[in-house]
């Protein structure tokens, strides 16, 4: 039942192919962190070994949080106090640990099937909805990089909306994911 | 089976309720955009009534159509040409007219419930899949104003996660609309 989500900007492909460290957008916090409050997320963490880019997501933060923006819009900072910046993944998995007491099953997601073997919507709901913490997570980019693909428990298959086309933006596709994933109806 | 998407700037909401004119946001356009070439969206019409602003959509959408970007990024090429800006919805439902023979079932969004009887997502899914042409209105700011949202044959159920929050991006909240009314599995 608690699940977590994670953005990774590292390690991901750009469009060469090539893995990089990606730019934080300031979009992708807003909206991947009110869905997480929406479909209730414990913790979203922002990936980013960067520390300029990890400094840029907690002004971001703390403006909606502590700041200005706190007392502009509650629902906002409600949401962006989900928000943890870390450096690495392990980070958040040694986190999560701590407080649920086991690792949780990690989840990647990518618009490519050609990688390994994907498991449905269905199978990762069901995941989702037992005991164990689970972690769902998102690449920017040109998607999350094989090395880190390898290492989660599963991969979900990749969205199919109504034709082979699927090149959405990573806040579209978690949106989709989560709804699919955690939606009550 | 055809259908429609409308973002509309107006008229809808600020904070305060007051009706108003919004602006145009660049990332709105572009996952819109690739949301109606995934979910098989006819055409994407951007709703706004001042030239300026319907200019600026023009220009992101001409960037990527027929400047650098169409070369950059195919992908996105064929996503950004569903846009059509229009000044008012009717110009868009005159359109879709002239195309289907007919004019569209409108149905509009919004994450409130207390404004008027609202539809099941199954109930519109069937509508969306049945000959009659459909539109499916997404509002910007605080969401489409009564006096629309009057005119539209139903008002879909807003959309509801894990908890009462339900404060999420137009551009997150398309999504979940579209997978829910339009994907394949």
């Amino acid at each position: 039942m608690p699940f977590y989500i994670g953005l990774v900007h590292y390690p991901v492909y750009n469009k060469q192919g090539e893995v990089i460290v990606s730019a934080i957008t300031n979009l992708d916090l807003h909206d991947l962190a009110r869905l997480s409050r929406t479909y209730g997320a414990e913790r979203f963490y922002v990936v980013n070994p960067l520390i300029d880019q990890q400094d840029l997501a907690r002004r971001i933060q703390g403006h909606w949080v502590g700041g200005h923006g706190a007392g502009y819009n509650k629902d906002r900072s409600e949401a962006m106090s989900l928000i943890s910046v870390v450096s690495r993944l392990d980070e958040a998995l040694t986190e999560i640990k701590g407080r649920e007491g086991t690792a949780p099953i990690l989840i990647a997601t990518d618009a490519r099937d050609d990688r390994r073997e994907t498991v449905s919507y269905p199978f990762v709901r069901e995941i989702v909805a037992s005991r164990r913490a689970t972690m769902i997570l998102f690449g920017t980019g040109w998607g999350i990089a094989e090395e880190l693909i390898r290492d989660a428990d599963y991969l979900l298959d990749p969205i199919m909306g109504a034709s082979e086309y699927n090149h959405l933006s990573v806040r579209t596709a978690a949106a989709i994911t989560l709804d699919r994933l955690c939606s009550q109806n």
